[in-house]
């Protein structure tokens, strides 16, 4: 183990409009709500009194994610850092079940089928059909990028790992402070990377939305320090782990 | 003169707190006002309707500047382009008079002094005092850079142009549409550099806030087909141009 740590800080979105409706978002681009726009201004004074100085953002192309970077670092006084951006932050693609209702897919398909889309570390959910109302084959921002048709947290991690070791840590090696705004499934296999969580367990960690999850990573091996990481409101963390597990029930 | 052309978009920021108090900004880092909000949203349904989609966006690192960008890239739907941001664009510096009341400053040196310091393009205000209420001296964003005490415009055009020729040039000649969200006297300086505008004549140039200012610059020479450029919006441009001549008075 070195003797320097480095300082990585996760953030995930406030609410957006189809949180607040129970739609399946995956790579549609939905603005945040009003509660969004708060939970993320709150984001940025919690990094504020923690005194955390993010030196860069890195976000994905959505703009709840976006949004989510610029109230914060706004309200953190750090609006002027250095920003990247990277589908490969993207939201899971949810394929055919972008743009339905969660309740309707789960009374239509069971409770089984339901949960193995949400939760299965490896079944994706069925291709979204290329043209169709929800889909971004002719979305100009990912223009020439091999974007999936639909995605399990597996196929997530293979495709966010590149943009961690070829972006992300190159940042943190730098010595910068770095923050990523992104979206529940792109942290989680960040997250599932870093303190190396197994197929099974990951299925059960949900991150709250709106609080900056801190971590410490050592220098030599980029273990965090604390398992886990520390959230920077962890009493909040606590209550919205709750709630986002009872999420379509 | 080449056959094709490179397209530029400049756009001053909304009106900001002090705007709509009357003080000297310069550097001092004040937020948007409601309505700079709303000018910044404009913008953005100006670029969407024009069918102008900027595929980078330059700002300067002062928050007016930079949520201004971010409200009208979100409006334009290109919230997710790549972002540079550099000191090199910020608003001139005003010297001692930043944080000072524009008609006590009129009132105390008289009308010639005032529009000297307003307008001339080579006589900058007086230096500010190290370590004062309103001075960057020990702002972590300028750390290392050579950053000024004051300026008159020619100072502002002397430390924009390299980032001009370094930076915002090379995007144009890679073939992209270029979006610069900055300040009344960065975007003067660019303009008067793009349109070889004398030194006497840029002092009767005023820039509308929130009214993108479209350029197609000659792919050879880099001169605009349309001297001037043309706003997306010339009829409220026209309106707004007439109010800033007469602020302060």
């Amino acid at each position: 183990m070195g003797d320097m740590t480095y300082t990585l800080v996760l953030l995930r979105h406030g609410e957006s409009e189809w949180n607040a409706k129970n739609l399946f978002t995956g790579w549609v681009d939905v603005a945040l709500s009003e509660k969004g726009r708060g939970e993320a201004s709150r984001g940025g004074d919690l990094l504020k009194e923690a005194g955390v100085s993010p030196d860069v953002v890195h976000t994905s192309l959505l703009r709840r994610a976006i949004m989510t970077a610029n109230l914060a670092l706004d309200t953190a006084d750090r609006h002027w850092i250095p920003v990247k951006r990277s589908w490969r932050l993207n939201e899971r693609h949810y394929g055919a079940l972008q743009g339905k209702d969660k309740k309707q897919i789960r009374d239509e398909y069971g409770e089984e089928q339901f949960m193995l889309w949400r939760r299965s570390y490896d079944v994706p959910p069925p291709d979204i059909e290329l043209g169709s109302e929800w889909s971004q084959d002719a979305d100009v921002r990912y223009a020439g990028e091999p974007i999936p048709r639909a995605e399990a947290l597996k196929q997530v991690l293979a495709r966010a790992l590149p943009y961690w070791e070829g972006e992300i840590v190159p940042d943190l090696k730098a010595g910068k402070t770095v923050l990523v705004a992104a979206h529940g499934n792109s942290l989680r296999a960040i997250i599932k990377h870093l303190d190396n969580v197994d197929d099974s367990t990951i299925a059960g960690l949900n991150v709250p939305t709106g609080i900056p999850l801190l971590y410490e990573l050592d220098e030599e091996t980029l273990a965090p320090t604390v398992p886990g990481g520390t959230y920077l409101d962890p009493e909040a963390a606590k209550e919205a782990i709750a709630a986002v597990a009872n999420q379509g029930k």
